[in-house]
């Protein structure tokens, strides 16, 4: 006999069960040519005391050995290696000499550069700095893994491993519904609901759907980026129209109806994104009378309507549209995690019908298991909880880092305290330039966006989105020093 | 004082925490009125004793309150609710009376239905059925639940939850990289790799990216449905070349690329989808030859490479390629689960930088937590071990279901035992039209595809794939008993 207490390994404190070690052990052993093929492995008692484990974890490393094709059961004979080991031999199909020694450097085709849409620039956020997000720290994330991992633990979840609803899990879009016709006055069934990867995943689809070469769609002056661009990579015409106080310009906007034929406008209502303005209730009104009257498409981009600071948020304008003409898009990327990427698109069915055509295209389908995951937190009212917790704090914040610039730095910056959302607009100084600001602040491991994809012309608004949700108020007090001493110092 | 007793409500067995228990009982009576607003509460110790808590448990419920902005605590004075609720009042911006009932139940403007595409059909696979895909109930789901709590619990992680990597985060790049290498023969580094959704997001990526309007793309004939959908949806021509019992025809390719510019051509290598064929040594040489010559770029989609039975897969056609010609698509959907979307390009650096700022319009980025995770299980062997555990039952199933299909039903179909993947691709005889035996089992609770998605032009190939890896050795006997004794009744 083997000597088995030499050969198999165990070490008690390791994390690995201890089944799979002695699993492993055998496999290596095997692979050595120690343990040869067609040997007699020691019945499951005797082995159990010659190792001093119970014997259940002894069936269990067997099992284990079974499943992956080293040895064989055979009944009433006993446990047997297997006779050919079960390793994989690739088979090369080409001459060892063709073979290259490194992977190609480029493509032997051209590529063309997209220089419309920014090379991704990324920063792990773990710096200090007016970062324009909601702080990780307090994201529901041990209450988020404790959820996923226990739907996954579920058998009656198994079906969702597979293929399932390319809009979306129905018991998420049926909560989510509820969610959106009670905290923003809508009327949705789960009907009118598909689940999206963030809010950006909407706009494309929407974008990819209805949208096509040389059409117009009216935006802000200044607009968020990624809209832009996604606008722009389907062919579409920008026509920019001023945002002032009050929001968009719809005055503005019914000039060029008169003009031109205008397939959609894109807002971000609650607030305006980059300047945090929100649009007034005449102005929504007459956008919406515009929209039938002209048969404009309204993409209302609702990003942050759950962040607001003042207990009166303002519905947003599809909860009052009667004939179908707004698409609305939204996100819990803020409230869960950036990461999580899970926003969603109201709209009648019959678009709905046509973006999940196009899904299965894209990306099949979305993430079930989180979706479900979900829909629990939303359910038990964790979600709604942490919402309520995450809000205060910002509040606190949003006083605490607009005190701050208010009473240091207001003879540099322009900014009015936002009523909601995650940042602050700020117009610095002409002789400030932001791009050498930010350049400066860098290396003390600052981080402030210099603000250039504000800019939509050539004229430089010189301002920028200072987060203030990101820093607790001892981290916002010395990044606010450090803002305040660079300037002083530099400019 | 008020009788705290009574008013808060402590069930002990519940499963909500006693200090949220407490805390939501607060909550709920300030909204009714009976605690008012700038009442002092009592003490946590006075209050502990009263309800028969720890202490702690109340200055939990106290911290909780705060924290979602019900109480105030003012230092040496104690605890009091604030003055006004800090619940929430939206704000309407139109006359009641214009007010919808309903969610519009059609879009005001025109949707352009995309007749190219099916629309989604889905089943959720809780049924008997030849179902193509992987058996949900051998999936590592429990390990997977584990290491994604894991993950999401570690502090150090906390910064992959705000936006990370467009190409997805290094670690899990850094560890696929080194898996492909091993298992496929590559020479990648991570900057080779791009974290994607499922191998179809690689697919519209790239589609997007290098092909447009017009150009020639060679395919399979049969081919992959979706990648055929994704092509068109560009406005590619598709030129179909046939697939014999060695491969798709190569000699057929060069005729063509003799007469046109081709862009593309989409090959499915290790196992030809739908029909299960490996592509021979011999073609992949020269295709890789005509690649170099008529400068056409291959995409190499290897959905199933490591599903094979013969202990001997052979390398893809990306490990003999010095001219950055191919593109490797795959996934590992089918290793841990459908849903859990998981797929890779593998492709030179400057064609990634392309996809990446694409996708930043897309979905921004990937799921970290989730790449975190499987980076973890690849690193520690999970991910190996099960996929041995996997191939080993399935190649059981395969020989089980292949005697159970020659045994029974030789004079009705015609078949090939295949080297891997999880389906047979079966033709049935021409008396037995699949779509109407397919409507005839679905009622009885067996799913067979009825295989018309395969058929690229007019001509009927009455074949279809019938999975035989969802299905244990008792419901296959089940499933296929069924099926004969439908084909003999009925046809």
């Amino acid at each position: 006999m083997l000597p088995w207490r030499t050969i198999i390994e165990i070490e008690k404190e390791c994390d690995v069960p201890v089944y799979l070690q002695i699993a492993n052990s055998i496999i290596q052993e095997m692979k050595k040519g120690r343990i040869g093929p067609g040997i007699k492995l020691p019945g499951t008692r005797q082995m159990s005391e010659m190792l001093e484990v119970h014997r259940k974890t002894l069936v269990r490393a067997y099992e284990e050995l079974d499943a992956q094709g080293w040895i064989e059961m055979r009944p009433s004979k006993g446990t047997f290696t297997i006779k050919a080991l079960p390793e994989i031999n690739p088979r090369r199909f080409y001459m060892k000499t063709e073979k290259r020694n490194s992977f190609p450097a480029t493509t032997g085709y051209s590529v063309k550069i997209n220089n419309n849409i920014r090379t991704p620039v990324f920063t792990y956020r773990n710096i200090t700095g007016f970062h324009d997000g909601p702080d990780v720290r307090l994201m529901p994330v041990k209450e988020l893994g404790r959820s996923y991992k226990s739907i996954l633990s579920r058998t009656v979840n198994l079906r969702y491993l597979s293929y399932v609803e390319t809009a979306g899990v129905q018991k998420f879009r049926e909560v989510l519904s509820e969610y959106l016709n009670s905290s923003r006055g809508l009327q949705t069934s789960f009907e009118n609901i598909m689940i999206t990867r963030g809010s950006q995943f909407g706009l494309y689809l929407i974008t990819c759907v209805l949208f096509s070469n040389g059409q117009n769609i009216i935006v802000g002056e200044p607009n968020y980026y990624y809209a832009d661009r996604c606008f722009q990579n389907a062919g579409m015409r920008l026509i920019r129209v001023r945002v002032d106080d009050m929001g968009i310009d719809v005055d503005a906007i019914e000039k060029i109806c008169r003009k031109k034929k205008i397939r959609a406008v894109y807002i971000t209502s609650h607030h305006h994104y980059p300047t945090t303005v929100t649009l007034i209730a005449s102005r929504r009104i007459k956008l919406l009378e515009l929209s039938e009257k002209y048969g404009f498409i309204i993409i209302e981009d609702d990003y942050d309507y759950d962040f607001h600071y003042l207990s009166s948020p303002i519905l947003p304008l599809i909860s009052a549209d009667q004939k179908g003409m707004i698409i609305y898009v939204g996100t819990l990327s803020k409230t869960i995690a950036p990461a999580i990427r899970t926003g969603y698109v109201v709209a009648p069915p019959n678009l709905l019908l046509e973006l999940t055509r196009l899904r299965q295209l894209m990306d099949t389908q979305g993430d079930p298991i989180m979706e479900l995951a979900l829909a629990e937190m939303f359910s038990d009212g964790e979600i709604r909880r942490h919402m309520k917790k995450a809000l205060h704090e910002y509040h606190r914040r949003r006083d605490f880092v607009c005190n701050l610039l208010t009473q240091q730095l207001s003879s540099f910056i322009e900014f009015r305290i936002p009523d909601g959302g995650l940042a602050i607009w700020a117009k610095f100084n002409k002789d400030i330039p932001l791009p050498a600001l930010t350049e400066k602040l860098r290396p003390q491991g600052l981080i402030l966006s210099n603000g250039l994809i504000h800019n939509s012309g050539s004229v430089s608004l010189n301002s920028t989105r200072m987060g203030f949700a990101w820093m607790n108020e001892k981290e916002a007090e010395i990044a606010v020093g450090k803002l305040i001493k660079t300037i002083k110092e530099k400019f």
